[in-house]
């Protein structure tokens, strides 16, 4: 099998890296391409730290700012990363914005793709992108969005972790869980460039210690380092996919 | 009682008759009134065959096509049908929308509403098509929507089949059956008007078999095609409505 | 079609009237057999006045009086009713006990069964009650349960009122609402044989009121008194069963 | 602890009286100030009587009159009350509308915030508002809705009581009734002041008392009047927050 | 990775073959134990024409029968099969049944466990035996078990096809679809074992058909035969499981 | 108000210190009396290490060490605790169980309950135990339970943290936080006695640190331990129990 294509989904600029960082280095390693789209520049919402340093700033020079963060951290990961500049708080989708999503998906052609997590009333932006997601790829397998341009059936869709550390309140249920024991330190690097939130790599290490404790106590061995996913397309295969012991 | 009246709130051009065209029959021949509202042609998304033929065509052209198609269609069920044209994939209702559609509900005056079931991530236009006629059916209820015209109170709701063949992932849960075995031809004839759809037949044969053996089996006797719904609003009564055994 | 019988699974030895009273006397009015099984008399749980006024009395005392309460009830209703013994609070119900009941279901052989909602923390013998007679049935719909005794298919099933007034707390979803303005006196009559609970009256008037206002909001008619229910197996039929309006 | 502040933000004019209005009145006797915000007058959906009086009227003499009233519904209370005038029936929320909301929360600030019970099919406004106070709140919450403003973190969110008397149907589960008992009579005489919905009082007196009995019920004692909701965000404290017996 | 090896815990007699023919068979070509535990022989729920055509026979021979019938479809499979023996219509699973279970599992040492979705109240057997296999894991997992056997941590779970025809009633959701196309022929040879119910090859025929065109529309490709499971236990590995297209 | 008496329900022996031991410290130092009541020792399934030290032991022996560690931990914590001695893995509960705990509870009259949350497939028992004190409170509440003992309406109940670390996967959702970092010195020595699971105080922990986290981030002040709890029977009283910020 060819090697797979991965998009993600980003509500605002940095929720790529923080919930699917070090799963998106392993796929860069494997010599997969890995595309990110971000909605938003997260220049209300994720900025806290730099709205701190400078109160008298613009929205425009957050977003500037912000762009520059998130294209050092797909650097560093090896992704691909464009911005759509939506707006975030309230992210706000219209028919256009999601027909051009549908589009991007057509020309990117995914076989995975990640997203948030649909419900996250703390950041009612992520629910807003998931539904979004999976309505641009409902519109993106249909012969007539493009006419002459060919459709595309929808991929293996998995949701990435939403609001920290709100999981259990936002009613995020795991099913499926990516060992990055190996990436942590680049994925930890990447989100050293997002200065406008320096909490990231502490809140995130301490997120992915978790994750690697359940992961780990589901297969009784020690990982040290895991994110957590909720599968939602079906798997289809010759056998039953097992989980690493 | 009065030959109760039914509206038929169909996504794009062919959902009405896939999913209750046998049930549309039935009521035509009883001497009702049905009423379809499709609130798309379905150019983009239902369309495939059409596209397959002519991958230089228009919307527009497609538009025609298939506005031919389900009229031709409503013709054989006995039912009349209009087009709001409001563009598939992704089907966007806006207030000024929703308040046609409740006009239309004034107008009408159904006693029976069937549409959509309200969860379809594979075809998401369909459970926005769900939502907004419960919507509409509550702003057609209140008696300043269009001050002079009497209010229509809700009507009993039925939704009906989700994006075949994923019912299961729909969670698409049918509490109601309609045994259409008598009407199975006309529906298929019908079906055989959606040229641009042209296995339709076949899928919604199986779908009605499938249907038919669950209903079959619940009562006990052979029920060679049926339809499946989900009742909304409650049944109130003198007594139980039994099932037919 | 022949008159439907019906069955009535009680927990204790009142509810079948409380939630179901002036339904049972409706189908008796029609000409129809109504059976009542109670499980238990109830007689830890549902005699608070006997107790109160009887301290120093015994299980079996109290069995004996709620018996005799059941029985006029019953009679007030026109309704036969058999009695299981099987202790209340709690309710334990066995392999032969189930099996005991399955053998009477498919003696009965009902078109109708009335029993518990399911959820019902604040009494959890009727929750223990509805889903006994779910898997009771499931039992007598099997050919092997009495070999050459025929097996009886699931009839419809139907869940009455859970434990009032918490009916929110215990998630009761009513989609069935049958008048019972006409049959509400026999009710009120049956009840009053219930001297062990005398304020039966006065809640399930309040109850049925209430079930009233909400069916009647819902047809746009004045309904003084209704029954709510939740309909279990599918309807099947020819046509949509439509409310009365 | 400084005594808190409360903001109602209720759909139509009359919503905050009919479902909180008595335990405002107590917030308002404790000496808090209570802030309502009503994002329409109701002049659709409402204004049943008022219609039914004036045929010939127009939407904007029924604002005059809605407005009117809710004044002095809210001067009865002793609160504020403003109105953002959006239109009902169907109430559609822009970002600009979400964001104005979320500028208006950074301004009042409240402790406790009482909204709509996000599930309200029969009335779809009410369940719009729901969802629109949380996505507001939520973009409260950040340091970039307004440069050099504080950020309102999440307050203690309370959802008031869905379409009556459709609650089951609606979903909608209690888990805190407040004792209104004292502040009835204010809340009686606040209701009495929306003349388009003459029958508000006799409704909802026999909601409280229902609520009441509830109430009553858990606690083992005589609740004469209540309101019921339902908590959102958790409660952090140093003790459980025990029922008052 | 050392092959896998397989415990499928069937209610009845005939339900691992029904439900997993086609997956055991493909597990016992690629060189993999599979164990099969029957709780019961299906006696009485499962045996309907060997009743109609014994009408005079006893529990005990159809015992015989339906042993003979399961041990010849097994070996047809290539799976052993033991049975428990335990009565069915109910089957009720007491504390030392559960702990007997258990200690089957710390012996088999399963890297895979096949058993019954939870919800099944057409045949209340299957739901019985899906949470006694959750308990018996739970059990098999502790080291106080057998002081001195190893415990057996929890293996990867998946639940099979509930209830036919009635999969949406049972609210089975599958997420995990199994290629049988290559191993359909040796299902049903091992299904047509089972001479006490002649229908099975057709109708599990029918539902390889229908879980084969789901599969093959979520994945693009011709899918003769499946079978549908859902996935009960996380995924842990490397990378996210993806679905052959 | 009197100070309430607070009765823990523990499905093992060391359950309640590790998910209750802060906030029971903090009752007890209040003045209040906490009685624990442990359905059994947790002898198969809570003493690993016990088993690792002692391979050759028995269940008795297992008994006596676990007793010992539990009275111990009491101790510490200043509570009374009895233990049932039911046997765990699988905690079977019969009728005359359930009685018995009923009984307790018409003698402690607790006006807080705490028990397991009802969902842990993990560890069955844990659910188990949590219906269980459910059933036994509704018979408790009855008055022919023990006639002439006065019954004991039910009282506000908590339910604590479910088999860490897969919260998420056992649906546990907190609605009320406890901040314990007062007493969690006392929790830490109290986890300290239970010799046979040294990694008690590890694991618990890290697991208030999180629930700290969390609690900390709603009310935007530093909690550094916390318990989290779900509320299951309705608050009632003046006023809006409200975080402390």
């Amino acid at each position: 099998m060819a090697k797979p294509t991965i998009l993600v989904v980003s509500g605002h600029a940095a929720d790529f890296c923080s919930r699917s960082g070090g799963t998106i280095a392993k796929y860069v390693r494997e010599g997969c391409r890995v595309q990110i789209i971000a909605l938003t520049f997260g220049e209300r919402g994720e900025s806290a730290y730099y709205w701190a340093q400078n109160p008298n700033s613009t929205i425009e020079a957050a977003k500037v700012q912000r762009k520059k963060e998130a294209l050092a951290a797909a650097e560093v990961l090896g992704a691909e990363i464009d911005f759509c500049d939506y707006d975030d708080h309230p992210l706000i989708m219209t028919g256009e914005r999601i027909t051009e999503l549908a589009m991007r998906i057509q020309d990117i052609r995914p076989d995975i793709v990640l997203t948030h997590w649909h419900h996250d009333p703390v950041n009612v932006d992520h629910g807003v992108t998931s539904s979004v997601v999976i309505r641009a790829l409902s519109c993106a397998s249909v012969p007539g969005l493009q006419p002459g341009v060919k459709p595309h059936p929808l991929p293996d869709v998995f949701f990435f972790e939403s609001s920290v550390p709100h999981t259990e309140f936002n009613e995020f249920r795991i099913d499926t869980y990516v060992d990055i024991t190996e990436t942590q330190a680049i994925k930890l690097e990447a989100l050293s460039k997002f200065t406008s939130q320096p909490f990231l790599a502490e809140w995130y290490t301490k997120y992915a210690e978790h994750r690697g404790h359940q992961a780990g106590n589901w297969t009784q061995r020690t990982i040290k380092y895991a994110e957590g996913f909720k599968r939602y397309t079906p798997y289809v295969g010759s056998f039953f996919p097992l989980s690493e012991r």
